[in-house]
């Protein structure tokens, strides 16, 4: 169990912030795909660390190496196997960290859970870098699901106070999907972008950091998908989506808005339009009964702020098992938000693609 | 797929709202346990319709009748399976439903996925009358949680615009979930729970219905509950709680409010309280990343208003592929937030005892 | 785990010999299939017990009762659940079971894992008769393949030390599994049944019982059915039948006797007839790189000597650990491989569907 | 679904032949346990190639790179990868076997499932070499189920008509697990070993090939172990075994020789041994009902001859559709049974830890 995925297409990913190298193992793909690996590097430099100025410093190449899966750049019916080196190997000064566990973090829990075993440095498996091979399955999907007429893309709903416009749920159309995808910030209005960054620069400036929620679009699904009960889209989804570290919430369609609705205002209306069962307003997120209208999946994730923070902050020693005092060294994102939007991506990809039947 | 769930504990949930009965099988639950019958029937009688004003009046008698898994009135290691007999099996006046969907519902994507074939009755598969076993399989895992110190329960947080307190994330005790559990009306409350009655009322009157939101949190449970990535407990949690009809988000400790935080805000700081670690906020929910901390687990899911009104709605007829008007006949509850207090314990019931290890 | 197969069409087991109910659940099956319950009743006939001399007196009823799953006698998506009724429930005289474990029956080992709280009456849910639901299960699955063209059929091809002739693994048709199908005792050379049955009544004399070996064919089965590794055919027809009580082997095609021949022996040559790609041998048994070739798939299955048997037996008394004469009362097969033959059928039929792409 | 294996301790198979790498993905390892690392390696040793007269020349290093899930040389709770690289990555002269395939291989059902787009060098995926990752994650549970009390020894039952001795089902000890451990060829006789190579040799001189039994003993296993019906240690390591090319079968304890018994000879009398239960024969192989008793764990597995043998073969070619004649070059095993016995050890060792509790 853990950091398994998927009936159909499964994924098993590996990995620790700095041991050799991360990785994930992809079973199921159809056979014949020929991967566009320009496309996949593009994807995954969404997701890369310091490639503007509100993420961290660091450099990180995440280039994956493809160990297996493939046959002249096309999936083969083997398992996929790509691995990302991880740069910086040191165990250095995490002596403290072992003892001192982050708040907001998984240190304290995970000693719990493995004894004082677990690999502390960077966050070990728990360490927001495990989405990176997320991105590497995910990016292969999203292109599987591409040729299929499938379209997945997602944006940043909010940052704080600061919200974005959201996507029109009946709607949207490829365009809008790709504009976002295309954004050097992932937003539907610019001016809400720039009020966004400005917010997250005053955070790095505080020594603080910020959360937000995503909203991703699922368009061109077939009617049909999914199972009832506990296999539907959205158990689904939700498996998945709460994998991406600090995520704590996940709602489709209307969502918590829909709770506070009658049910007059809530259902959506079916109507006909060009020979094909529609619904006039979208509030179920294109899902009833855990299975697909046809209509846009609609669905959002709330990401809550990076808890590595440059302020001093409260823990305890759990050597000595006595309050204690921690400042977290080193660059840190002070929002991991816009970076998370192809994670949200690549983890609905994953999950839809899995639903899919794909012929022998 | 579909209706299974589980990897120690695994359920299998089975009927249709109109087929001979319902029913769920339970394997994997502790060998030894004596099931207090009168628990469980009280603990059903929560979630039964007709008890009160507010819920539909269609007497259902939803004693379960148990097949096997039981020996002298323990659980005996073989799967336990119990089954609801349905009082009413005819299949009346469905033709109409068969082709004409009823908006917010499941008729249409079960008619696109079985090809026309799937059960109209009452919504067949996708009643919610499906939660009366899964309250079965639950109730019984809230008893063997309860021998060891684990404690569950839920209230309506709110309904419509209205809402009740919260539960103290931090310091809830054994007598706050018991007054929500044994209080005729789930609501911390008691003045709150009056304007949600009125207001739920209202929309009856209106033949309209309402929504609303559902806090739960489990206490006692032991750190280290819970694997990485996948298998967390928020995953694993909501899983099972989008397999209850309507429900259509979940968050966890702060959620999409904590998305709204600065980080130094959020973050939960550590310290010792009689030898043991605590958290002083409970943002985290319980959870850090996917196990648990020791402290209360706490999540809301958002329940969407009861799509069956009483007002003409617009739908299509899938006979003739053209737009009409549906009329639903009937008495429907205008919320299912109460009797779905009861079903939410039951899902967290379920994960919970799933992800413990009962030794061999 | 344990009493639960199946990835695509999933089967849930439950009961025990002596509680109120045995059944089934399954749940995948596809939508809008017709049952044909007469062929059913047929298919369980051939395992039921007491309708010839050479099984057990004690009559039982094995009508299954379908609570959910149909509508109008089709499929209609949602799982389908079949009980039987227990006759005999009573807890009568098994005191002395608990205590003193039957040789070659699994009382001991249920003991030791469920702490003594195992359901001992009749053998509990280890009882064969388990395999009444399983046949349930595997009779639909059998009509629904055949629909399909595939035909599965199973005869003794020994018992003790009289043999059966072998099915000819390369040109085996239709009517050669109708004959054994629908023969008053399933073997192909009608003098090997009577040697057989004579062989039977002997050991039923002499307080005893006999093992025996059942071979299966299934044929029509289209080329690429399984995955590589550990999800190919061998491996999910072993999974399931082992499922079985009294299965002690299993072997594909030449199998045992393969491990005996030389590769220029062994191996099957390609050639092509009418187009299509056949093998002039089928040592392979239909299956290489656990995918199937399409040419018939042949297993067979080793059934060990019934263990309840009327001579007295060296046993334990696990009350006072101390060694203990036991004697078996009452009437027991003295050979359960005739009537084990359809239930190796239904565990074939399970496994080939589950591993079959019913589209959406 | 495939390459996927395991509950508790899952395992995730990647890699070709002639892929950059291959390798396994080993997830729930218990946190904290120290890897023997020359251990290891030794254990891998015996199922290299290249080590002696009877097996490839091929020269092959498979020594394995510890990706992930270590920390000091110590698990740490995260999935464990291990890759070993792949020397001979050329894709040469495979044009031919793309079109002809090998009689006995899966390169025709793998053309069938992947529509031609499998990874036609040395087998691909189902080449025997995935079984070194397969080795790597049994090497390690080997070292953890040894800390447990648990060994685990296979030998070479039989090659071709030349039988070893059988271990004792009884009585066998560390020490005999010891000696075929450690043996250069692993035989309990070492005339039987003699004529066996001999055999062997003579195969490879007439460019033919030889299959064989191996035989596996587990001692030490707790009683109780495995789950009934479809999850017991027969139907578990059945599952796994089967994921070994060329394993056609597979039996436990008296296996297919029980089905020639009466059940007075086959039953195994219990009795009681300084406190602890036990019987006086082992028919049973350590399995009853699909659990553990607590004696030795026996079984057998079918291992059919290599089919890559020097001899034209008759076989068809499918660009064409027309029969052909097909010699296969390069340097092959004329018997992979002796490098297969760790395979089946490994495959054993994976499948008993998945089924015991590594409590949290």
């Amino acid at each position: 169990m853990s950091s398994f995925y998927g009936q159909n297409i499964k994924i098993s990913i590996f990995g620790q912030s700095h041991s050799e190298a991360i990785g994930v193992v992809v079973d199921g793909l159809p056979a014949g795909f020929r991967v566009d690996f320009d496309n996949l590097r593009e994807f995954m430099q969404r997701r890369a660390p310091g490639r503007n100025e509100y993420s961290t410093k660091r450099r990180e190449e995440d280039a994956p190496e493809f160990l297996s899966g493939l046959d002249n750049g096309m999936t083969c019916g083997a398992p996929l196997c790509a691995v990302i080196r991880n740069g910086d190997t040191r165990s250095a000064d995490y002596g403290k960290l072992r003892d001192i566990p982050r708040p907001g973090h998984a240190d304290y829990t995970a000693h719990v859970k493995y004894g004082g075993h677990n690999d502390i440095r960077g966050g070990g498996h728990f360490s927001g870098r495990m989405t990176a091979p997320l991105c590497v399955a995910g990016g292969i999907c999203l292109q599987i699901l591409e040729q299929q007429g499938i379209e997945i893309a997602a944006h940043i709903q909010s940052i704080g106070d600061i919200a974005d416009a959201a996507f029109d749920p009946v709607n949207i159309g490829e365009e809008d999907l790709r504009a976002v995808k295309t954004a050097e910030f992932p937003v539907i209005l610019s001016e809400s972008g720039a009020k966004m960054r400005k917010a997250i620069e005053d955070a790095r400036r505080d020594g603080d950091s910020l959360g937000g929620v995503i909203e991703c679009a699922v368009i061109g699904v077939p009617a049909g998908l999914g199972e009832p009960m506990f296999d539907g889209v959205e158990n689904r989804v939700a498996q998945i989506v709460f994998g991406i570290p600090a995520v704590k919430g996940i709602e489709f369609g209307g969502g918590f808005a829909s709770a506070r609705l009658r049910g007059s205002e809530n259902n959506d209306a079916f109507y006909i339009a060009d020979g094909n069962v529609k619904t006039r307003t979208n509030n179920h997120g294109g899902i009833l009964g855990g299975i697909t209208s046809g209509m846009p999946v609609i669905f959002r994730a709330a990401i809550k702020p990076t808890p590595s923070i440059a302020q001093e902050q409260d823990s305890v020693n759990l050597a000595d098992m006595a309050n204690a005092k921690l400042t977290i060294s080193g660059r840190h994102d002070p929002c991991i938000v816009p970076r998370a939007v192809p994670c949200i991506e690549a983890a609905a990809a994953i999950a839809i693609a899995d639903m899919m039947v794909w012929s022998v």
